[in-house]
């Protein structure tokens, strides 16, 4: 597997628009997308620094993980995963990582936020740190 | 305040002997510096993803703060704070953001791991994130 770049950094908030002035009006950052990714039961909120896009998810529903990490969390925000870029597939890197003794949440690539296909690790082999692969297909 | 990319993305691990293999090995980085910052009770690890260091935190004895996020975390690890690169020098940032109404961890910058000039963000003001801000004196 080549990992080329951290695609992304999920960040969990309870809400996008108390979220948005710390990103923007103090580190300066902007944000370029506001999507609702209905599979996931969130809404999200992409900036970019460097190379590198920080996503703000909120939860839609009380039924949504986002929900969950951030009751789970005192009702608070944080860090939730991290996704790296695989420069040779989704599906590739799935079949190595699996015969590697990885455990999987997603067997197969899925459709994520901003047309990727992503694919996430079970923390619980990842070092606690909720692990993301994606690639661009229009890439 | 400009914020030019991520510097690095502090992760806590128990131990750095049992967590590279899994950076090393299955996500294929490699780790090119190990340190103990005694300030901070802490061995680091150092990989690099693109532009970005993913700085793992091993805690060096009971009272390190790392040791009391991976207690309160039932034992496990994960990311810890989120280190942006500015270019404008920290002791400027931190009077921008002060002014800002953010509360500060490092009213002044200290020195870091790898020789860098770093202040932390107090979490309450960032989105529950915890924010470094570093620069390098020798650029």
């Amino acid at each position: 597997m080549k990992i080329s770049h951290i695609e992304h950094l999920g960040i969990a908030v309870p809400s996008i628009e108390e979220a948005l002035p710390f990103f923007e009006n103090v580190l300066g950052f902007k944000c370029y997308n506001i999507e609702e990714v209905a599979d996931q039961k969130v809404k999200t909120a992409f900036l970019k620094v460097g190379e590198v896009k920080l996503e703000l998810l909120e939860p839609t529903c009380p039924e949504s993980t986002i929900a969950t990490f951030i009751e789970k969390n005192g009702g608070r925000g944080g860090m939730h995963h991290l996704a790296f870029c695989v420069e040779d597939g989704v599906a590739e890197a799935l079949a190595e990582v699996d015969a590697k003794g990885i455990r999987l949440i997603d067997k197969a690539p899925r459709k994520g936020a901003e047309g990727l296909n992503i694919a996430f690790l079970h923390p619980k082999s990842t070092m606690s740190v909720l692990t993301e692969l994606c690639e661009n297909p229009n890439k």
